[in-house]
């Protein structure tokens, strides 16, 4: 059971955006056990879009393709997929109904023709409602190849691919079990650590791929494999893990959980031990923050944050004092304990966490290197800080200090 | 003159990692008139990879590779390019005392027969010097065809790219101009902008193409054109910049320069006019804040900001009167106005900016629908307040706010 994904779009080619929605497709679809044995992108264009769906047909079973169903001209995909069926568009009047609610409720400017025309789509298709949009997904059929079109918006997409695509899928095909296991390793060198897996490597069972993915000082281990039996390819997989865990001992430092982001496991702990938290940051400037609100559910353990870019506002707003700035620097631990410390009170938290410091790239109000961060987490009993140095370059400081926090944050919470 | 990318690797199609590699690829390909015909993501699989090559030569000038050069046996790219080119891979001297001086310098664990067979390169391929890493850029060309093999490492691919791809593709051939301008739209739909532009784009010269990317919004409207004489399609597409703009007047915010967001923009306006900024952020959770502070040079312009998620943090810590949250509802311009008075207060800035909204999935504290989300600006002598309804889901509803809270500000300081 194969798929290829086919996205659509110059803005892909000329490098405008980046396309993420490919990843999240493939990604839902091996949960399912189909495969992508291929993503295409490919610009607006007809010729290229036919000769693309002609190919994708000859290979695979599933083609899923995103972009260019929007209502402008240059959008062109309905019409390409509508020559590709012989076929030609209806209007459908559930669409209408739903494009011409989707105005009534959430748009300013009146509906147009050009609206209306969104609810044109091949007679031979089946319709899948978008949600969040107005660009119908599209199911349709040819012998025992499925195509399906879907809006390039990534979160009408994403609406989409659950709630109809992969149930569709699901019950149309008998499909296999796909499974990735991926260990995380830190500290030790993609070829050190091939040469130590050697043996272990050289008498994996037959249909187990073993994969390295090193960056930046980890290397992610994955082993995948496919069948039909769910038990025994568990069993397998199991059994290798077994094997090669006293071989990573010093340098393993987890699984990696393509569910659960670790932010997500952060917040169901805080919300099975019924505790609150509350950020002050400076340097991350609202990017912890904002990991955890963009999921839902956050109000019942998020009690608030406060950005404290400025020295001014850690001494007015947050309460530091001007002393321990003068005296420790505004880099440094002692600053991150009183700023943990307050923001935990003032939010009447449980756990209150801090940083302060410098992303660079220059000094700023801080006299210690480009780079350094303290960190402090402050609980009803006890604080603890930290300091680490993160590099030179902003936007690595700024994500390599969230997850360090990340990672401080379930040491503390999985421990208490 | 026409490219194709190739990403090879099985964690690209499971979906454990976005491909960001092509977008890079594309916008600096574009910038010296090569155009991306298409992006193929492939498996780490010898058949696979061999048809990739022989559709891409059919298809294209230029074939650029990335991926699969790493030192395990996952690892297929060079041994596959080496049957397609039925050649054998040869030491190459210069990449092993590269490979031993990098280990020498910087990498602590020893060097082993597995890192010095990254200096195994095909006899017929010129080696492109790979300054931060050990897998080395591999050139080969077949008649007029050129095959450019790159680790899928981003940084170490960037480099290859720019130090020694463009310079090598710019000498070897001819090849036109391409232009992309793209003008940004804030408040009008893409269909009622489309309307609007309906006769300007039905005249558009032959070979000028227009496309609409809509976002949450915001319209980007982008003209792209090719061609061997510079200074003709320059003119061309300024004339028509001139006939649109007025077109478009109340909805233009500015031309996206690659480099300039409108948070730059803004950024830069502040700082211009000596202003100061802080914000009060509910339902966007330390997004709009987190926009502006991974810029560098924030801290001149944002005092920094108060993320009040809980109801009770608004009261307690902004000072918004538990009066006016029980008259109005919690998501209400009354709220919104105080919310924005405080903060630039608290912060002493000039402008003091906040939102009230609801997120979803759920009502939370607030009576109002999910998607309602009330924003205000205070400056020393005016407040103004908005409400918006942003839709109903999560991860839109806070985008389009930010969105839309930007778009207000850049009116706002544009014009005082």
């Amino acid at each position: 059971m194969q798929a290829e994904i086919i996205t659509i779009g110059d803005e892909i080619l000329i490098g405008q955006i980046v396309d993420t929605n490919s990843a999240f497709i493939g990604k839902e679809l091996n949960k399912i056990g189909v495969s992508v044995y291929q993503i295409t992108s490919i610009q607006d264009d007809k010729t290229h879009i036919l000769k693309a769906f002609s190919e994708a047909e000859s290979n695979v079973d599933i083609i899923i393709i995103t972009g260019g169903l929007g209502p402008t001209k240059d959008d062109i995909t309905k019409h390409t997929l509508a020559e590709y069926f012989n076929d030609t568009l209806v209007q459908n009047d559930a669409v209408l109904a739903h494009v011409e609610d989707l105005f009534a409720k959430y748009i300013s400017t009146p509906i147009s023709d050009l609206n209306r025309k969104q609810a044109l789509v091949p007679s031979k298709c089946e319709v899948l409602q978008n949600d969040f949009g107005t660009a119908p997904g599209m199911w349709l059929e040819k012998e025992d190849k499925v195509f399906i079109s879907l809006p390039g918006v990534p979160f009408e997409m994403k609406g989409l691919i659950s709630n109809y695509v992969l149930p569709k899928l699901q019950k149309k095909y008998k499909r296999p079990f796909i499974l990735h296991k991926t260990l995380l390793t830190n500290g030790l060198g993609e070829s050190a650590l091939a040469l130590r897996l050697e043996d272990w490597e050289n008498n994996l069972p037959v249909g187990l791929k073993l994969a390295y993915l090193p960056s930046l000082g980890k290397v992610r281990l994955r082993l995948s494999i496919k069948g039909f039996n769910k038990k025994e390819i568990e069993g397998l997989v199991e059994a290798e893990v077994k094997k090669v865990l006293p071989l990573i001992e010093d340098v393993f430092s987890g699984f990696e959980d393509n569910e659960n982001s670790i932010e997500k496991i952060i917040a169901s702990k805080l919300i099975e031990q019924n505790k609150t938290i509350a950020f002050a940051e400076s340097c991350t400037g609202g990017k912890l923050t904002e990991i955890f609100t963009k999921n839902e559910g956050s109000s019942k353990y998020l009690k608030g944050s406060l950005v404290c870019y400025a020295t001014q506002a850690k001494i007015d707003i947050l309460g530091v004092s001007k002393d321990t700035i003068n005296t420790h620097s505004v880099v440094s631990e002692e600053v991150a304990i009183e700023m943990a410390k307050q923001i935990r009170e003032k939010f009447k938290s449980d756990i209150g966490v801090s940083t302060t410091g410098n992303a660079g790239p220059t000094k700023g109000d801080s006299k210690v290197e480009v780079g350094t961060v303290c960190i402090a987490i402050a609980t009803k009993n006890e604080i603890k800080s930290y300091t680490f140095y993160m590099g030179n370059h902003r936007e690595k400081v700024i994500n390599k200090t969230v997850n360090k926090i990340l990672e401080l944050l379930q040491k503390e919470i999985l421990i208490n």
